[in-house]
């Protein structure tokens, strides 16, 4: 059976003329004997799922999908009424739409199977509705136990308390079902990169088990947070965020000759809100969830 | 009561010191006489709710919204079970997961008052749920006989026989209810940019009616549709959305030193085919949306 992981497992590989002369030589062989091609890390790499590129690469590629859900959201002012509980009124047990809203999608969404996806974490998994679809079989590379740790709560008032006023202009233009669609747009995407420090942790942790055992048995959270923590990586990362808010967020614009102008002077989002969203709130609260899933790895 | 109207309307001008001189002293009489300030070209606009430069300004934003969709549904692969009728099998009546999860999801957002904005056309209007919030007072620019013009079927077949199949890499990766949404937001932003026909044909109407009432009157589409057609406009448009295409596509990184470097040879989205999309789609749909708006504008 070992073939049949194998050769599944070496879809979306380098093609093959690119391995080293080992590599070849032991794929032939792992054909018959069940080898698992360890030495070649590109191959450990695929075979184990996630790897510390895979998961640099998906944190990267989920920045655009952030900046670009907060540009898109500053298209509309504050629009307080989304917010008050009292818009609603009592038929709606003093809910906010933007709860209704969003409990309400995401049971819709549940039925399409969101949810089966370890990567996706709800905000109100109490309303989940079963999934319609055919269960999808995801690769299961989380620690079950240590797999529930959530920060949805602190996430969604991060957001809607703190981020959201900073980067939308005062107003009411009565787009309230837009204007809820991109919070979600927003908190999905924060919600779905903040938790991804459960698959960053679980890399981190199979990489040098023996950094994080003692650490993980002592309890020690803050002997944790320091083997987490690369300042450096961090600012490498909050100014790339700024920089893809300016980038993202400029007007593109051709003169009259068809040159493309761009107005670098005004952004949609400010650059620095974006900083400080990942500084104050992103990066800490990644390493919270990376900590939490590290405390329960070894229950 | 004109004070009041023209009160109201003056909120979001340019500072006053910026008006000709005329226009300032008729504000003050305005506010006692009920003047509309119609000489004034900026008060004017602003009074009529849409003017030229709005609607411009209004498709310009739009091209990043399409841009950033079809961006952000290109980090999945096309995912055939989402669009395959069959996948759901006969409980659902054959009906795709896409579409079970678009009307679902219009559903909900009309209860949330979506649908009641008239730049909003859902695409399957016989599910819609009477919205729950209170109505909002939408200003009525349109003309009521011709703001029924839809092109909601061709748009959806467009998208999901044309389009994405363009910027999709083959694969699966479960990742269906994501893939959903994606296209959801891709349909909205599209949808929404090409129904806006009815403004832009609304506005040029209003701006030079003498021009357009004989071409109405003689039930002349191809006459219209001269009238409407700046090919040299179209052009700036469809390589402002190329270089849209480029500009939020690309790989935004930082290299060792924290210096800014981008990789412009691989976008996330083939600038070619968002070109074509307008070339092909997008501008001869929001042109015949026009025309068909036309055609009725005098019923």
């Amino acid at each position: 059976m070992r073939y049949h992981v194998v050769d599944r497992d070496l879809r979306g590989l380098p093609p093959r003329e690119q391995w080293c002369p080992i590599c070849k030589l032991q794929h032939g062989l792992a054909i018959f004997s069940g080898c698992n091609l360890s030495h070649c890390r590109h191959i450990q790499e695929k075979l184990n799922g996630i790897s510390l590129k895979s998961v640099r690469e998906f944190l990267t590629r989920e920045e655009d999908s952030i900046v670009f859900s907060l540009i898109e959201r500053a298209k509309y002012p504050y629009n307080a009424p989304v917010y008050d509980p009292s818009y609603l009124g009592f038929t709606f047990h003093n809910h906010s739409l933007i709860e209704l809203f969003v409990r309400e999608t995401e049971a819709l969404q549940a039925k399409a199977g969101r949810y089966q996806n370890p990567e996706e974490v709800p905000f109100f998994p109490e309303d989940l509705i079963l999934p319609l679809v055919p269960p999808y079989k995801y690769p299961q590379e989380l620690h079950p136990v240590a797999a529930s740790v959530n920060v949805s709560t602190t996430i969604w008032h991060m957001y809607f308390d703190r981020v959201l006023p900073q980067f939308t202009s005062k107003g009411n233009d009565g787009k309230y079902a837009q204007t809820a669609e991109a919070d979600l747009i927003c908190l999905q995407a924060l919600s779905r990169r903040i938790h991804y420090g459960r698959f960053v942790a679980e890399v981190k942790f199979r990489a040098a088990p023996k950094d994080y055992i003692t650490a993980i048995k002592a309890k020690d959270s803050d002997g944790l947070m320091r083997l987490l923590t690369s300042a450096s990586q961090e600012e490498i990362v909050k100014r790339r965020v700024e920089e893809k808010a300016k980038v993202f967020g400029q007007d593109v614009t051709l003169d009259t000759k068809g040159e493309t102008t761009s107005n670098h002077s005004k952004y949609k989002v400010d650059p620095m809100v974006v900083y400080s969203l990942y500084s104050d709130w992103v990066i800490p609260l990644t390493k919270l969830v990376e900590v939490e899933y590290l405390l329960h790895r070894l229950d």
